[in-house]
Formats: structure tokens, sequence, C-alpha cells
């Protein structure tokens, strides 16, 4: 058996136009240094659990992304955090939403997933949880982000709200991370994590954390892990979606993600994209928006970084 | 087109042994009034949104049914509760969790999905919207009920917490309420609410508020609501997977709804049940517990009340 990984940092209106040479060195900088460690752990004989959390821990340590300490401002001025991981051998899921002060969400949605008997926990209670098991703790100082609280000024005393870390009101960027693999014991994994909406408010909660819409895996299938629009990705049970294609219809990963990225959450307006492996180690990285960032690696390819369509 | 709804108050160990006549009358009396307020709506040429909340409503505001009203403690002695709804029409969905004060959840949820422009809202700002929009408040008093009560002391300085309003540790069920209902337009719609587990600790979200696990609705398909071990439901994506088998590998609802509850959900170690109504008005109630509170109407048959498995 061979390994595969994939991850993503959000997908949105990434354009070139947009972009300097700088930030883009920066962002597939950080791609590179999380695609590495993912590997590192799948060529080691570890488990596609542990290479997925370890690729979104390093994305969530990076302030360029949308997840852990690069998180947002909520409409409160906070950093209001979620994310979900799901073991495909075994369809056990973890999830946490509303949490904030952890440094590593997704180390947390796994703690859930393998110590609390539960799948979902959410916010006060999801924190005396995390401090019952000593998880990492940063106060918000850490949190901090001259863009970002910037970024919050700018809409703070409006009913707008900013989909992710736009440096401008016409960028449009689903600011979440996420990470996919298959280990060479044939297992698959998904993780995902958000900081959610800048000015976000009511205690939104996006598909991130949601098993079956923002996160999934299956070793009978596939693993998904979801950027976009979330409300429109819940409706669509996306992550899901494209496992009970495969499943059900017989499609391939890659036929049953373009069908759902390019069809069926187009006809509910939708955008935004995933991606996915399956049990065979093919790797899709599937979006309907103009760009994603995005990476991938595997026992047989080398490793690709990008970020706009082509 | 006739109309066709069903409805669930929880299902689990339910045997006749663990009930008096007097209990089964009330409970049968419950689902009687919520199933005849339902239908009236669908009837008089309503929409199948309105039927599925106002049958919903009637199990909220029915002290014997674990939602709104007769809502369980949790560990703190508080209230909390989640509801989620969904129009098939259009698949927009609304949500809410970890909420508490509010007279009908399933009507907040209803709030979410028409007015908020998100799908899922959660704890304080979710009062927050309900505040908003004037959604109906009461007071702790409303909530309160001596023997849930009695049930939370019982268990509130272990950790162990009840899946339900047992009475007794023997018994296990699931207190949720829910309803699915087609409309004389050919529309179907899904309602789903519970007030949670006894002594639930740590912000546990359970599968009721989760579009795709505890409540899905789709024109194309069917519309189901759940009841169960609301992990195992989100594990099993279970919804959702009813709609999956329908239109990915042709299963009518009935075969649909056997293979995830009496297949899938069990290899899981899943157990609950779900009523489910396809576009052609065909109906399932369908369980692998010993009972689930369950009711049913159609233009073309009488009203069906029952309780246990025969």
């Amino acid at each position: 058996m061979g390994y595969s990984i994939a991850i993503h940092g959000g997908a949105g209106t990434i354009l070139p136009s947009l972009m300097t040479p700088e930030k883009e060195a920066a962002y597939k900088k950080g791609l590179e240094e999380a695609i590495i460690e993912g590997s590192k752990i799948l060529k080691g004989q570890g488990s596609a659990v542990d290479a997925v959390e370890k690729a979104v821990v390093v994305l969530e340590d990076n302030p360029l992304f949308n997840a852990g300490k690069g998180s947002v401002f909520n409409s409160e001025g906070k950093h209001d955090m979620d994310a979900s991981i799901m073991d495909g051998s075994n369809l056990q899921a973890g999830a946490i939403t509303q949490v904030s002060g952890i440094r590593n969400p997704i180390s947390l949605a796994r703690l859930v997933m393998e110590k609390s008997g539960h799948v979902f926990l959410s916010g006060n209670g999801a924190m005396k949880f995390a401090a019952d098991h000593s998880c990492k703790m940063e106060n918000e100082d850490y949190f901090y982000d001259e863009l970002r609280h910037n970024q919050w000024l700018e809409v703070k005393d409006t009913d707008s709200f900013q989909l992710d870390h736009s440096e401008s009101k016409k960028e449009n960027k689903f600011g979440t991370v996420g990470a996919v693999a298959l280990d060479e014991h044939g297992n698959v994994a998904a993780a995902t994590s958000t900081g959610g909406m800048t000015n976000k408010r009511f205690g939104r909660i996006g598909d991130s954390p949601i098993i079956g819409s923002g996160n999934y895996a299956n070793n009978q299938t596939c693993a998904v892990s979801c950027t976009g629009s979330g409300e429109f990705f819940i409706r669509g049970v996306v992550a899901y979606d494209v496992s009970c294609l495969m499943e059900y219809k017989g499609l391939s990963l890659e036929e049953a993600c373009n069908e759902v990225v390019h069809s069926r959450l187009l006809k509910i307006n939708g955008d935004g994209g995933l991606v996915a492996v399956d049990s065979q180690g093919n790797l899709a990285m599937t979006f309907n928006t103009p760009g994603m960032y995005r990476a991938s690696q595997s026992n047989s390819d080398q490793m690709f970084v990008g970020i706009y369509k082509n």
C-alpha cells in the first residue's frame, strides 16, 4: 500500500491580481510546511488520523490561515473556532464548536473523538472538557493579528460579515483549513478547522464542525474536507454526498467530487471546494471558485502546491 | 395530490411492562393531538413546513415529551434545547443548539431558516437572535417538572447521563420529537426537536439539530426525522443516508429506511428510529428499539398511533 495526503487552506475569490509575490510565496510556504509534516507521518507508517491532525495543526499555527492562531474576529471582537475529525477505519468522529483560547481546535476535536463518549461538544462545555484534558490554551494576545483586527474594525458596527480574511470586500474567501489522508494501513481520515467569519453574529455555526457536511471519512469510500459558503455545504450535506455517490452510484472519486462541487452545489448557489482521497489513494482537489489554497503528495507523486485554477 | 404526515416522540426501551395504562393513554393522547393539528393544516392546503412545525410545537408543549416544556435537566440543572427544520422544496434549513428559555425551539429554528441568512445558530448568539425576533420566551418555572428534576437529582453528582426521560435506569429512551409531511402541493418537510439528555455535560450536541443526521428533507426523495443515540446518528449521517439510498441506488422509501435502521446503523451499534415520508406520500416509521412513540395519518389512511413494536 502507498500513502496519499491533500490539504486546503480555504477557497474563494483568490486571483493573481489580488496577490503580491510575497504573499503568494508565504501561502505556498505555509501549505508546503503542512504537507511535509503530514507526509512525514505517513511515510513513517503513521496513521491517517495522526497525519491529518498534524497537517491541520501546522495550518492552525500559521497566522495566514483562518483557523487556530489566524482566526478572524467575530462580532464581539473574540475568536470562535470550530473543528472536526473523522477516522474512516471505524467511523469514529469528534467535533467542537464555539470554543476560544484553544491553541489547536483540531486536537480538541480528536480528544472529543477518543475520550468524551460523545461526538460533538460546544461552547463553555467544550472548554470545560478541554480544561479537564489539559488541552493547550493561549491568551488573547496569541490570537491577535493587526490585519484581522483592522478587517473587523471596518465592519464591526454593521450587519455585514465577511466570509473570510479578505483584505478587500471585493475578495470573497472562505477561511477554513483541512486535510485528508490515506495511510499505508489502508485507513483514511479527514480533518477540518476554521476561525469562522469576520464579524460573525448569533453564534453562527458553519459546515466545518458538521460531520457529513464539512468533514467525512469512511474506508469503504473516501475522506473529504470542505471549505466554502458553509450554509450551502450544510444544506447539500456535501462531504457525505461525495461518499454516497461512490458507494451507491459507483462513481469514481473524481466523478463524485465533480458532480457535487460543479453541479449539485451550484444548483443551490453554493461556492467553495474540497479535498478528498479514496481508499486506493486517488486524490481530488475540486473547487468552483477562482482559487483554493491547496497541496498534495503521495508515495507515487511529488508534492503539488497550488493557489489558482490553473 | 394527497397529503401524509408522521410524527415521533422518541424511541428506546419502551415496553408494556414498564408502562401503566394511564401513562400509555396519556402518551397516545399527546401523539393524537399533534397529528390532528398537523393534519388539519395539510387538509386545508397548508404547507408541509407549517404542518411539521405545528405538530412539533404541540409535542414541545406537552410535558410528556423531551422537547420544549418537557426538556430534561442538564448537568447544571438547566435546560438546553436543540431543533432543526428543513423545507424539501428549496433545501432551505434552519437549526439551533444550546438554547434555553425558548418556548418553542422548532419555531426558532424556522425563524433561523427564514430570517437569519444562516442555517445553524448556537447558544447566547441564538438567544440574541431569538430576542431580536420577539421569539416567545418562558421562565424556568415553565420548564420545571418534578419527575424530570428527580431524574436529574438521582445522577447529578455522577458522570453518568441518561439518554432520556427514563424513570428507571433500566429504561433507555431517546427523548426527541419530530415530524415529517408531504403537502398537497407536492412539497415535503421535516422537523426535529429535543431537550437533550439528563445530566448532559460539556455542551454535548446530538443529531437533532444536525441537517443530514437528525433531519433532512428534499422533494426529489423524502423527508426524515430521527430519534436515537445521537452520536451514532451523526456518524451514520442517517437522515441524508435514507435520501441517498433512494436517489442514487433507487431504493423505495421503505427499503431505504430498513437498510439504514436495521443494517447500517446496527453495524456501528446505533439504536433508535425515524419517521419518513416520500414525495409520493408513502410513510415509514422504522426503529430498531423495543418501542417508538409514533403516529401517522394521510388523505387515504386513518390515523395510526403506536408505541410498541407490534
